[in-house]
């Protein structure tokens, strides 16, 4: 409790930075949601060829900006955690830093223009808006829900894709390569195309017999969507069970946003059930 | 309970105009829905250019008479009510005035054509048939299930539309200018329309790469389609229970429509609990 | 039950065509399909032109030998049934008489070849399958759990009416009639297509302004189709629950087939509740 | 327990084959998973026009390489196992049967070029994975919500389809030949396209009153996709209750992987429920 110099303003940073439960956390904050978004149409608007002719030079000025305060807040998060190699390697952490390199290695890879467009990346970093809308009992909830389904949803994808893969080489069997199923790659493209009711129309059956395997695809496809609804439907009746089994605050220091398999208060270290 | 003359009239036209219990007020209903629905068939019908240079004058005179109608129609909504400052800042309200003002609009602004098309926002008054159909315990229903939503949701569509930006953006490298690709503004209204599987094909990809990209997106729109799906249907089963546990007339005085939050009844006052 | 000559054959016909419990009842049943599914088959091939001009004349006596046989077979439901003024009335009454009508309207109206067309509707006879398949009590399952959900479905659709009605005349406004959207009927045909995720690309948006709302419409497609999936899954849980509490079979004679909402059996008029 | 020489490898065999629980059993799985893939990724660049006509000699070869690896694995499944009969005749051995054979099938029939693709099934076999996975319960589960759902699945097929009939021959009456609904078989493949959502777009309706039977159909369409996920998502509540109640390992011996409709444990023979 005893607090040094040092330590005093880097737990004030820490404060303002990482959390927001204070104004100046919070304005930070919203700083830096705006920045992003700036950032981001930023980047939309230099990619138009009309726009970035007439202001393409004062984007770069803007980009390289931007480029600088994403720095500057990367280095002050190192400086006021005690840890920072494991924000580095944190999810959050590794987010940030992707989001800085692009504008780093159009230095080095001059040709590199493209490597311009993985800016869009540092949208990613918009999740930290939840934290502001206290939505973490919301995103736990659905996180927990997503997790219980990720066993039964890749069977699920492995089948659509065992499915698309079959059908697809049949119907390049069945219509030709003349009427645009050109090889089974292509034709399993329009297997997905079809099975997921996208439905683009570049390539469609032409012969009657590949407008009935066709028909056969999509029947198929608008049957099994019904799979992962179910699916996901039931996991989350059954996270809800769980979570409402779960006190959402802490019984004995009543303090919210425990992890959905926590057992103890991470605050107080008390049990969360009685 | 003593009513003085003007208060006796001002009761009659609200229970006429506010009320269908009685005939009098089913009639007006009704009547005011055949208006809208005809105004606004007036309006499509008006559109089309073989029909406009026909009819176009027909439907001019027609529309002011709507105009006219329903401008008279809401200074007797304004007048036969105690608090017609309420009224009008009430949704019906609102609703009922953006409805009147386009037909206004287009005397001053003369060029403001355009203005006309607003008039299709009418439309929105048809909502009052459910007064008619005894639909309002529905209502509540489906309204409670989607605010316990609301939130989940915007999860969901924020995480969309990051997916979207970010996998339009990648698109915008893969397909280039040539390939319909033209800005990434253009990839990411490429990416909605693929992630929601409606797939016009008025863009869609050409190279191999390209398509591989495209299939991640579709696989990607085809499950998490599920999750806003899982979400309501559980939203759903809760807010039933939640009604079940109320009854759906109160117990003093069995009158119904109480709102799904209400502790007592609104007409008798009792608590609508034993 | 001591029966005269004439009942005797009335009921032994009736057995045949209306059970389907003995041989000779499953045997015409199975008859019956099979000459609805071939006759459907002939109007179709009909309906090819290079079919048509080759095997015309063959398909035209098939199809009198088949109106013939579906007349005949009015004819003997009628005769072997005791109240046949209730059976022309009932539903499967009125499909059996509307699939008879277009062969002989045919005779009259000899222009009306598009009447020909009609013969499809026969196909609606084909329900009469699941006599066969013992599939009564999942169709009245599902057919309690649709009645459940028909108010709170019909406030959806005239909600997504509402919507595509605003949307439509929106877009007509946004993009001009150079871009596809001629008028507003056609306008709100496109924001159907689009809404419901189908995105045939007949029209489609061309102007930056118009893709944005475009997307707008796609993400609220995508987003509200969970509502009907979630009333649906939720009424029939709850016709499921329903169903559970009434007995399949009735506790006194053990025979199946009672509607959902029966509370006597209907053979022997012992209660299917203890 | 006492084993003589030969069914000592054939057991050793067997473990390795069949089971994946030992390394050399684990190792095999794998391998095979390999084998698989790669001849996919074989046939499916052979079809490539480009790279055939540059590789086609060396896919050749591959491909029969692949042919032996798999005829030896065929030949070592029926040796290593007691009851050959019982393999050949399961689901997994008729799959591993019909992916060998085009192969072969190919030499008998020169012209035959076009069974090639048929090896595209080989990837059926990939369904083994699962077995390394440790998702037999998920797909256990699975499967058993699906079996429950076959019969109302299938009266919503029938009944998809009955509408997509009359609808079709609807539009052929509506939209003439000219239009793209060239016949009704034609018409019914649009009704399908629509009504599934997919929406090629390659036939789409012209005629004003065509648009709007369109809509009609897209509506339905948008509408009834919420009945089998409903039946999917019911059915799936109902199998999880019923696993619920089945412990998932057996009480006596703790071993898993119990049939959802076993009463005794496959391993010890004793009760799984107490």
């Amino acid at each position: 409790m005893a607090s040094d110099q040092p330590k005093d303003w880097r737990f004030k940073l820490h404060e303002v930075i990482y959390e927001s439960n204070t104004p100046a956390g919070k304005a930070f904050d919203v700083g830096l949601l705006i920045a992003i978004f700036s950032s981001i149409i930023v980047v939309m608007l230099d990619s138009v060829v009309s726009i970035h002719l007439k202001y393409g030079k004062l984007f770069n000025i803007t980009e390289w900006i931007f480029a600088a305060l994403f720095t500057i807040e990367y280095i002050l998060r190192l400086v006021s955690i005690r840890k920072p190699i494991r924000y580095v390697l944190s999810p959050l952490g590794i987010i940030d830093l992707i989001a800085l390199l692009p504008s780093y290695l159009s230095i080095f890879f001059i040709g590199a223009q493209s490597l311009l467009v993985f800016r869009a990346l540092r949208l990613l970093r918009v999740f930290r808006i939840f934290k502001l809308g206290h939505f973490l009992t919301e995103i736990n909830f659905l996180t927990q829900a997503l997790k219980n389904s990720v066993r039964k949803i890749s069977i699920f994808l492995l089948t659509v894709l065992t499915i698309t893969v079959i059908l697809g080489s049949i119907m390049y069997l069945v219509e030709k390569r003349e009427n645009g199923f050109s090889n089974i790659p292509e034709s399993i493209y329009w297997a997905i195309v079809t099975i997921t009711t996208v439905g683009y129309g570049d390539i469609s059956p032409i012969t009657p017999l590949g407008k009935f395997v066709a028909s056969v695809v999509m029947l198929i496809g608008y049957a099994i969507i019904a799979v992962p609804t179910g699916i996901i439907t039931h996991d989350i009746a059954v996270a809800s069970r769980q979570k409402k089994e779960m006190p959402e605050s802490c019984p004995s220091c009543s303090r919210e946003g425990h992890d959905s398999d926590a057992l103890f208060c991470k605050y107080c270290g008390s049990s969360l059930f009685k």
